[in-house]
């Protein structure tokens, strides 16, 4: 067992030791920056008397480590913005994706240590565009599109996955990939409920680029997707926030403190044992992790018109506290037998934090990483009387889960909870995707991908 | 003529006086913040030696005024997150309708200060729906949604305008108000190269939620909803964002600083001459002003492939610094008729803000309270060779233009932009509305609407 978040310090606390096996470590590890601040207070004091609002120019320069064992921005305190993006690779040799790999991860460490960019990040038209815009465009300008300049790397990190569609595609291996795919990267099954749009799901490559500025996350996206656009499309992207930091669970579009057990502000202690591939994976996954993307609509409507008392039954958690039913702390064990005097479960034996809780898992965990999302409204019909059309809202949680091996978390968790979990009466899984999550690149010149492409 | 912001003091600086016809009032305006900050030691104290995310305490605790001669959210500085939403009206008759405003005014009046809600909001259940969860559901009951507690107000404001539909739809005077109908609540002229989607434009009631937290701004929207749900319906949402506060304009998706010269940062001074509604217009519309919303597509992908130098030949100012073209500052005047010593314009004939300026514009001025937003991505046809199919970023600008006649500014503005900006090659309209906004609600028990329905 190695220490959580090997090679990742934190921000503002690294080279602070972090013990091993502490529970609730974020809760600690926040407790901890406090003095972190107090040490680093040559950025704290610049807020100090400042307009309120420009607080912010501390935030903005706060960096998150890109390079090391584990990639970044997944037990990274989870950041207030998110844009998720998928691609389809239409590279036709190994040579491409090699390039394509080596000049994202070039581009994705300056832009999250707030460098400037070391690659060009200028698409060369093509010969087409050429000829129409002559003298508008230069093929060998580098241009950042700028939209982020002065907005600092705001703890930007990016995140890169690999979909099932790497290894091979309609059977075809077109990078000589087949042998190498990993058996926990799995097909998901299709669970009960799912409402997946398939345009929305699923993807060779996968980003996801967080930061405390939505317009940097987006940023980074935007640039990284302007690297060789005929190699890679974008296939979907997503967006998504976290409320305001404060200190605790973040409260989802329910006003529910949900995940409190799982999130990656306070993971379980020994990651190696639930988070990171070790040797039980191929060589050139150790050090990653697996991702599962699910996006949950929530009928909100439906939602508020529940009592809370009745929507803490289908939770299992207090609403205003965050605590488990018949507790007062919001981070108290889940006592999963407890009773009242008529022995009633306090937590009843639907509710979604009995059925999501490792207890009733065999102790499979995941590492939650979620935003909610808000994409505005859609249109729906009421299916019995009184029939009428409306709009609902199309927004949610933005489900992302790491984990050692979904065959042995979140695809045998999720496959319980769709049956009978109460809260699907009010959540939609809408989209969908399982990426492997390799290795971090160690150092400059190293990059995402070596392990399996170059070992 | 008035002082700027009458009957609206800041956030911090009320009780401060502010100067009649300073220029670039907002710059100033951000400078006496500095030294309110530390008047008001208070709040700014509790981020001082903190974790630099916790910093945000603060920020969540500072409220904006909503009571006064001039509704919130026009002048106020610009949050970093809105949630807009517009309704159409289901109600039958003026006493629901009168209901419903009063409702919602003491709802956004309390919302807005951090105070609990002074009015029910959870919505009764139908007869149907009351038989069917009969144990669930409690009409008696007020609950908070809850996903906004303890996120503070956050500059919370809440705008709301009328559109054309409260007046009179499909030439029936629901409400007895047509004859109210102010001439300047025009109906839009389809300017060239709209491409406006119906669901997604308009509205017969409009509310303009903003917060420096994305999830505040979007309670406060679905709390109004939920009240009396059959007299006011959703038509349509639409999110928007503005990046990081760093003191001037901030930048937009292409990568600039527009809109400098008329921001709400730095309005005109003379807010009575250009916003403000007077004895010009109607008496119950005295102290409002007039809302122009275009939901502006960009294509990013297009933008990104013209280099820097061509891209502020379209803008008409510099990239980097924001300076008008030939000039250092960002702040800098315009000088529409400067020339190379070639004699060639340094802001080219077609340059956006050549054309948008007011010296271009018999004077006519408005004041835009802009926010970037990003839905993601949607699939595209590229219409000639190579032919070919992708997505395209559904990213852009959420243009909300104040007014005080929108006949002699954003109509007459527009129309010309309409045909000669070259920005219109990167940009199409996908949404538009028009609303009155009637003046604020000058004390609790006052309500917004009441100058129109209850003189």
């Amino acid at each position: 067992m190695t220490s959580p978040k090997q090679g990742q310090g934190t921000s503002q606390g690294q080279g602070m030791s972090q013990g091993r096996g502490m529970s609730r470590r974020g809760v600690l590890r926040r407790g901890l920056l406090v003095g972190a601040g107090a040490v680093g207070g040559g950025v704290a004091g610049g807020a100090i008397g400042a307009d309120v609002a420009d607080a912010g120019s501390a935030t903005r320069e706060r960096t998150e480590p890109f390079w090391g064992t584990h990639q970044g921005g997944i037990v990274t305190d989870t950041q207030q913005h998110t844009v998720l993006a998928a691609f389809d690779l239409t590279a036709t040799n190994r040579v491409e994706l090699v390039a394509l790999l080596g000049a994202w991860t070039s581009l994705a460490g300056a832009l999250t240590q707030g460098q400037a960019p070391t690659v060009p990040i200028y698409a060369p038209p093509t010969a087409a565009q050429r000829s129409a815009y002559a003298d508008a465009t230069d093929a060998s300008s580098a241009a950042d599109s700028g939209e982020a300049t002065g907005l600092g790397p705001a703890r930007l990190t990016i995140t890169v996955g690999f979909g099932a569609g790497l290894f091979s595609t309609g059977g075809t291996d077109r990078y000589g990939l087949a042998a190498q795919r990993p058996a926990a990267l799995v097909d998901l099954p299709r669970f009960p409920g799912d409402e997946l749009v398939a345009d929305e799901s699923g993807g060779d490559l996968f980003l996801q680029a967080c930061a405390d500025d939505p317009q940097v996350a987006f940023h980074a996206v935007r640039a990284i997707a302007r690297i060789a656009p005929d190699v890679a499309t974008l296939r979907w992207t997503q967006v998504g926030y976290s409320p305001s930091n404060t200190g605790g669970t973040p409260r989802n579009l329910m006003g529910f403190k949900d995940g409190t057990m799982n999130s990656n502000a306070h993971p379980p202690a020994d990651l190696d044992a639930t988070m990171w591939v070790g040797a039980e994976g191929p060589e050139w996954m150790r050090g990653g992790s697996y991702l599962v993307y699910r996006r949950i609509r929530i009928a909100l409507e439906h939602w508020d018109r529940l009592v809370p008392s009745q929507q803490e039954q289908v939770i299992g958690r207090h609403k205003d506290s965050g605590a488990p039913l018949g507790r007062h702390d919001e981070f108290a064990a889940l006592e999963l037998s407890a009773t009242d005097p008529h022995g009633t479960l306090l937590i009843p034996a639907e509710a979604h934090v009995r059925l999501a809780a490792p207890e009733s898992n065999q102790g499979a965990v995941i590492v939650r990483r979620a935003f909610s999302y808000n994409s505005g409204t859609t249109p729906f019909t009421e299916r019995w009387p009184p029939w009428r059309q409306a709009l609902e809202y199309n927004a949610g949680l933005l489900f992302l889960a790491y984990q050692k091996d979904p065959r042995t978390a979140f695809v045998p968790i999720f496959s319980r909870l769709a049956i009978t979990d109460a809260l699907n009466q009010f959540t939609t899984h809408t989209a969908s995707a399982i990426f492997a999550v390799p290795p971090g690149a160690t150092a400059p010149g190293d990059w995402i991908g070596r392990t399996l492409l170059a070992p």
